[in-house]
């Protein structure tokens, strides 16, 4: 029989101080600074501005606020949910990220028998947290900490070997994460939310709405997204013009699904109306799909309308594909992350494979086999030589053609959704097991269940909140009414 | 006979979808890469970490937050129309942008028979929006979502021309903008609100006040603007010690007003009470007021005054000008933008000119001739080779005496003024064609026109919408205090 | 007889405006520009890419975050109390900027007459606010504007000379102001209120709970000092390894404290929920704690550890000690300063002096010196001459052994700790004076007194107000009863 308290107090200590003195261990043993951050290797040749902190760290400091501020406000969009959006955010994302260190350091930055940290770690760890983040959406407010910090636990690990595998073996080009971050943390919740199932929510939860205060929480948190996400496609590009097109085509195909998401909401509402679900939501898509290709010569005219196919997508999606999918695939997928990242990204993918197939040398010049590193000449091709002379800073790749990228990009595609889906099934299974103080259907999407929740709680939040409360609260209604009427009668 | 239906259903989306397709046909055939963003460009010189993008980009991230956060929470101050207040903003500022680009494009960055976009277009489109946003302003509340596209649409030609014919031909000093930005955009909204002249609203109109939760909303919009300020007014100095200075000024012509702000909120009020309506706009007037002489070497006390200066105008506007200008002048000017802008703006522009009057070589050494550039010798004079020993990055100017670049700023101002007004009126005039879903006089400042708003929309802002909202939604009170009468009767 | 009317309406005007003139005053006689920012020093050896405005401006862009809305938002968290909270705060921070630019510009920016300004002196005025600010957070809600402003008035001299003292007589390592900052705040802070204390604040007070926007808000407060914490304390360290470690360490640490903070908000709760109260404060601890030993070599798995550590002693401080200083020592410290900053502010300098004292040139390399650069050897000593051939940017030292410098670390924590408490029982004596609007007991917490408030400030707070504003305001439901009652009477 299944454990079905949902008290905190033992089991949410227990978990955590475990996976604490699991961290100290092994950041005591494996972790130590990178070479830029270490005092040991500096030496009258090092140039202090030219540390690595400073060409990573401003675009960390965005990614930053994109993470704890923007997902946090976003998901904080439930009328009795906003401390479980924006602090269980808040918690996994800071338990992800140590952990992320740990697991992408050892597939990533592990030499010498130890993980070396830089700044350059933390953005990477940082987009492992995006993927779990995202993850996140599809089983908001039906999930307790405990079981939000075991899905971490075991998804950075897949995400790790996935992200290793890709990028080592298949060596993909992805600069804004489509396939490796919004495909994988969308097939992956899936996965999650697929066995987590609840039928009775099909129904409609009476705590599952918005209030005014918290739709525009929302949207803040989607401005902070919109704001930074330039940053966050092009954080880990090639520094120079590949950085700069990255933000370039992020911030038009941003602004282009925006406007086309004030369309679409009107347009496909019954009565004309805008809905702030897809102000917080769609207007976000562009940003999607502009991933895969980011950095490459697509021109501004194609990150447009990546952008208004991205957001179309995403729009239909919200509105067909996710109540089809709740009621027939038992995929509840709570802020539809399978239309704001899955749809898109596998539109970006197509999109990448596309502007692969299409470039060539008198697009790019010679930066052809910088932006395509894979395409550069292998070693002792006296053709790499020749390249050198002109880009110094080339390095040789694997002499692919176009055809064969794209190949490549398409397994690493069809690869990460097959690994995202096992593992996200596998991880649910896991969150099934008792002791893990899951939600019962009637207290999910509710923050008494783990808050001390003020006094107000019970009030702010819609007409029948605002009677409960007085009834409740102050009984003063019907013991007024009724002593008047006593009094009445006593006098007549 | 005038169309009034409000329904957005056909016309936003048709709107929207024809400004789509010009956007693509023009970003087709005219937008490519600037040089910095361009593959095919870069060779065996380019050094990549000197690549523009790191020059704008910080600048660019801190004006976005400005615009999408900034304004977004600032307008949202109406407690019934929170949503429209950052929502329209987030709508007209990613249309505007995407406009901007292709008419500043045509303007500023077109050769050889393309714009040619990077960061810094990005950055002027930015300033572009600010226009908009503070003519928005004007008629916050009192337009649909179709006139305001309009009104950009109409708007950013207006202001590309004339910012195209001041730089050009007049080519006056402005780092801040106080000319070409605030006094362009007050004076182009006050012409729109002039022919949008809504009488009833002179009366007070029901839904027009602010909420506890919109009057803190709108000071963290306040406080995006106040924190990101210095970035605003210096992103387009020259690089150094001019921009160091556009810096300090900001901060502190900021502080200066915002102190003042409290002092005189506190006077001017009755009771001696601090009006949030003051904390949230006139704190800020000092960034304005500093804008036009923000690079030059005006000193540190005089930045300060300046401050103290614009708030008080802009104090004094809100108090006594404003209530005129609605009642005599037929100037409904929601937001106050004729006191933060205009006559900050004015003040601005008439310490800009003292300070390029009271400039002198004493003062600024050669570098007199950067910061100034008109007033450099023109090409072939021997003093510029003279002084470009001593600055090197000195380029040719047009040799203006002090006085002569004083009144260009004189002609900059006036023609300015003139232009916005007139587009004011011409734009407010095409505002009142049919069709275009302008809300009836008592749908103003109501989101519920043009949202699908929550169900708690009609109980959480101020009394009566919670009695009303008690009484309508859950009827509940008449119906139990007349049973227990009716009960009490039938016991009798 | 004290002078008992709390009307701002003269008395915050006067001491704005005579602020202000004293200001201005010094401002004109004493502030010129620093080297980077004068146009007169500008040559054709000037590359203004160099110009310290680029080093210094992203993290006082951060910073300014953290002060205007980090703080903001964090200290809006009385539900009646948001204005007083996020707005003071606004003033104070504006003030005490002005004027720590005189004061630290005095001690430390000083010469040839003249202060010399440049943004580096608005980063180390951002942190004499930040000393304001959370010495401010002690008597939340129990002061008037005019009290505060006089508290920053005193403060800053206090502190000013306090910073100087330490920074050139003892010459201490704190890059994170664990000592300088957090130290002399709380025990400053802590000296004021005990002075202030309010016995019948012991009782509880009905105005002192939350609301579930208020917390809201003030989480968003938290996370925007958690985002940007690591530039506040790599603000002032050493260009290159040493910056690159402070970030590291402080992120580290902040993300352990978060962690544990959920864990023991549970644990330590009687039905095992999450407090937000310590979402909103001990989530913080572990940037305080990694603050005065952030730029050394201490391993990234003892950051992790001082965070725990930091986290633990805050969160039993706010449990156990808090309350007990309250009832027994007169200490009623409303924000938990000493939890947050002085617990976490003593263990942060124990920390430091533990890596002072094992820090070796086996671990550091000749970086030691620079580091710990009152170690380096004295001028004329010729270990100085090699150590510079090694590190040419060395400065010459004292020659401390480590053991000296531990002592001078101690005796900087004594000597800080006596001065602050001294000068915030001085300026508590000063705040008590008639004339200076202190609000009485039961007008504590509650924005009425200051402000003018929207008209639905009484029904957003919690059940009874809600009821009280139904009945006050729309007067509805007693009259509606009785008059059906009397209709009914009538009939019968």
């Amino acid at each position: 029989m299944k454990n079905k308290s949902t008290n905190l107090r033992v089991r949410l200590p227990a978990l955590i101080f475990a996976l604490e003195v699991m961290i100290v261990v092994l950041y005591a043993f494996f972790v130590t600074y990178e070479d830029d951050a270490n005092a040991l290797l500096q030496n009258n040749q090092t140039k202090p501005m030219e540390n690595s902190l400073y060409q990573n760290y401003p675009f960390f400091a965005d990614i930053q606020v994109m993470i704890f501020l923007g997902f946090g406000c976003l998901l904080a969009f439930f009328r009795r949910y906003g401390f479980g959006g924006m602090v269980f955010n808040f918690l996994i994302a800071t338990f992800t990220i140590q952990w992320a260190i740990l697991v992408q350091g050892f597939f990533q930055f592990y030499y010498d028998g130890k993980i070396h940290l830089g700044v350059l770690n933390l953005i990477n760890a940082e987009f492992a947290c995006a993927v779990v983040l995202i993850s996140f959406g599809a089983v908001l407010g039906k999930t307790s900490p405990v079981q939000l910090l075991i899905m971490a636990l075991l998804e950075i690990p897949v995400f790790g070997i996935t992200e290793w595998a890709v990028v080592k073996y298949l060596k993909i080009n992805d600069a804004g994460g489509s396939i490796l971050i919004h495909i994988f943390a969308c097939y992956f919740g899936l996965g999650v939310t697929f066995v987590l199932y609840r039928p009775s929510l099909n129904e409609g939860h009476p705590k599952e709405g918005t209030s005014y205060q918290s739709d525009m929480l929302s949207v803040l948190g989607t401005l902070f997204l919109w704001v930074f996400w330039p940053s966050f496609n092009s954080a880990l590009t090639f520094k120079g013009d590949d950085q700069h097109r990255a933000v370039l085509h992020t911030f038009i195909g941003l602004s282009a699904s925006t406007i086309t998401a004030f369309a679409l909401s009107s347009m496909l509402s019954k009565n004309g109306k805008i809905s702030m679900a897809d102000v917080q939501n769609v207007t976000l898509a562009g940003g999607v799909t502009v991933g895969a290709s980011v950095d490459m010569m697509i021109s501004p005219v194609a990150a447009y309308v990546l952008g208004i196919l991205g957001c179309i997508a995403c729009m239909l999606g919200y509105k067909y594909l996710s109540p089809f999918l709740a009621r027939r695939l038992r995929l509840q997928d709570q802020c539809g992350i399978h239309n704001l990242h899955g749809l898109t990204g596998l539109i970006s993918s197509l999109a990448g494979i596309c502007a692969i197939l299409l470039a060539t040398e008198e697009t790019y010049g010679p930066s052809l086999y910088q932006t395509f590193s894979h395409r550069a000449p292998p070693e002792g091709d006296p053709l790499l030589a020749r390249l050198q002379e002109l880009i110094p800073d080339l390095e040789a790749g694997l002499g692919r053609t176009a055809q064969e990228q794209a190949l490549f990009q398409v397994a690493a595609v069809f690869g990460t959704i097959a690994v995202a889906a096992v593992g996200g099934l596998l991880t649910g299974v896991v969150l099934k097991l008792p002791y893990l103080a899951s939600p019962s259907d009637e207290k999910c999407f509710d923050d008494e269940l783990f808050f001390n929740v003020p006094q107000d709680y019970n009030c702010v939040n819609g007409p029948q909140d605002v009677w409960s409360c007085v009834l409740r609260d102050t009984n003063k209604t019907d013991t007024d009414c009724s002593k008047k009427n006593t009094e009445h009668e006593y006098e007549e």
